[in-house]
């Protein structure tokens, strides 16, 4: 049963009230100014945070206010999966501009949705913060449970170097809005409403994965930060790496706003096996190596120059 | 020992590690999408978000940077401050426009003071998230541990009601800044540095306190929120909430942007041994009354209508 503490009047509180309708039983013990968090015990909390700013991370004419509720949460949640942790809160700092208050209704259904799609369906909104300012921005903060959290330190020579599904989507998504043509709808799909894998992190790190990171700077940046983090080498095949039909590949590792997984698995894990257990695309791309921290990049055989990631600055 | 998991090139992460240099042991593990929680057993964890927004929450020409990421971060510790809770984490999300990048130095300092200066000095800055923006933003999650967590719920009737310091500084303060004129320095550094009132919050969750709230909305709205939340009726004397010299107890009540604790204490519970053991001012200013939920508010012996509160909307 949803409980709420009790509000006074007041306009910040009405927003909140409005978005509270919408989430239904997916928001808990909202209008404290702490929510207390329920671990189950012996598992580890985690948390992250992500922020979304019109402009910047998305635009307005790009996506529809559901889209960009949805994705904001998902974007956060996406690390959660990285780290094989099941949602337990997520907490939404929204700063909404006096335009965008009629679209208030459309975020929340979008961010319930988010919520309610990820992991066990179990993860509520248990707080946040509304208020004005000149960018719509939403600052997610979510909190998860792990069995065994990973992160992008750990991966040891001899791993298997693996992503889910697909990369390249978001970045055609993106170049077809950005050249005014109407995306490919699979495209869009995929840059409007990413699905955060979480169940697939739980899998790999159920399995023993060392290391995962989602990719949502873009494959070749995460290799970069993976690398560096873990202080190993990384000997990856571009011919290996998944991409749609049509899409070039080292295009594709520059396409930000991907929310597949990046993981370091030891060798005796079966990739057949996840496919099979979990139902979703799984390809190995390369392997962990001696060598000096950093990223080697084959194409044909041949050492190619890795291509430039994303970033915001 | 600080460590944080290892960063590639990029922008971004050129300021996280401008960022992390001033911070030095104050951040660990940054650079990670995700980050481990380390809640003592026995103890609940909590979690509280706050923005703060440049023209919302501040203004350039009032703070300097250094006070403006100081005081994001205080925020939001007062309210681990109310629900009695230890701090052990921070993230931060900064959203940064191209005319504060000049300041990020300063920005940093300020938020490394707040979380140096918080409670036991254990808190550290574990993760968080930079973008590009038209707005300063700092939207700030903390994470703390509390032995039993206060909310706004739990009044009883019989309970004292008890301000720790004094209120309506701040209020004062940006009454001066706003028509040109120079604050008084006391006021000014209320506004400007508030400290979160951790102890003072830890001493009363430990001694049966039975609801607390931080009264940065203005004790005003404050107590209508506890009365809300409680479903009780709150009998308060405005003859005894404590004011500086000089100022109007009902302009008080609106002060917002105050970090004082608004706490409902069980009777057998001593407001002189909180006073000696933690050495700051608390005042008793009214009752816990049986009644609907509402704030019943007397001057000399009458009773006024309750002034109205502070809101962003």
């Amino acid at each position: 049963m949803t409980e709420h503490v009790g509000m006074g009047a007041g306009g910040e509180f009405d927003l909140v009230r409005r978005m509270l309708s919408i989430w239904g039983d997916l928001a808990e013990g909202v209008g404290s100014d702490t929510a207390l968090l329920s671990i189950p015990s012996g598992l580890f909390p985690v948390v992250s945070t992500d922020t979304s700013v019109e402009n910047v991370h998305f635009r307005r004419d790009w996506l529809s206010p559901r889209q960009i509720g949805y994705r904001a949460v998902a974007s956060a949640l996406s690390d959660l999966a990285a780290a094989g942790a099941s949602p337990v809160a997520v907490l939404i700092c929204l700063t909404i501009p006096e335009s965008w208050l009629a679209d208030l209704d459309d975020l929340a259904f979008g961010i319930g949705e988010a919520v309610q799609s990820s992991g066990d369906g179990k993860a509520r909104v248990v707080g946040g913060d509304t208020s004005r300012g000149l960018d719509l921005s939403l600052a997610v903060t979510v909190i998860g449970a792990a069995v065994s959290p990973l992160s992008r330190r750990g991966a040891r020579v001899g791993d298997r170097l693996v992503v889910t599904g697909d990369v390249g989507r978001s970045a055609r998504a993106l170049r077809a809005l950005r050249g005014g043509e109407t995306p490919d709808p699979a495209d869009m799909k995929r840059f409007s409403h990413p699905v955060p894998r979480i169940r697939e992190g739980i899998w790999f790190a159920e399995r023993g994965a060392r290391a995962a990171v989602d990719i949502s700077d873009g494959l070749s940046s995460e290799l970069a930060h993976l690398a560096a983090a873990s202080a190993v080498h990384l000997h990856v095949d571009l011919d290996n790496v998944p991409v749609p039909h049509g899409l070039n590949p080292h295009a594709a590792m520059q396409s930000g706003e991907e929310y597949e997984l990046l993981v370091a698995l030891p060798p005796e894990v079966s990739i057949a096996e996840f496919r099979h257990e979990v139902g979703t695309a799984a390809t190995e791309i390369g392997r962990v190596i001696t060598g000096p921290p950093g990223v080697s990049l084959l194409r044909g055989g041949e050492l190619i120059a890795p291509p430039p990631g994303h970033d915001h600055f």
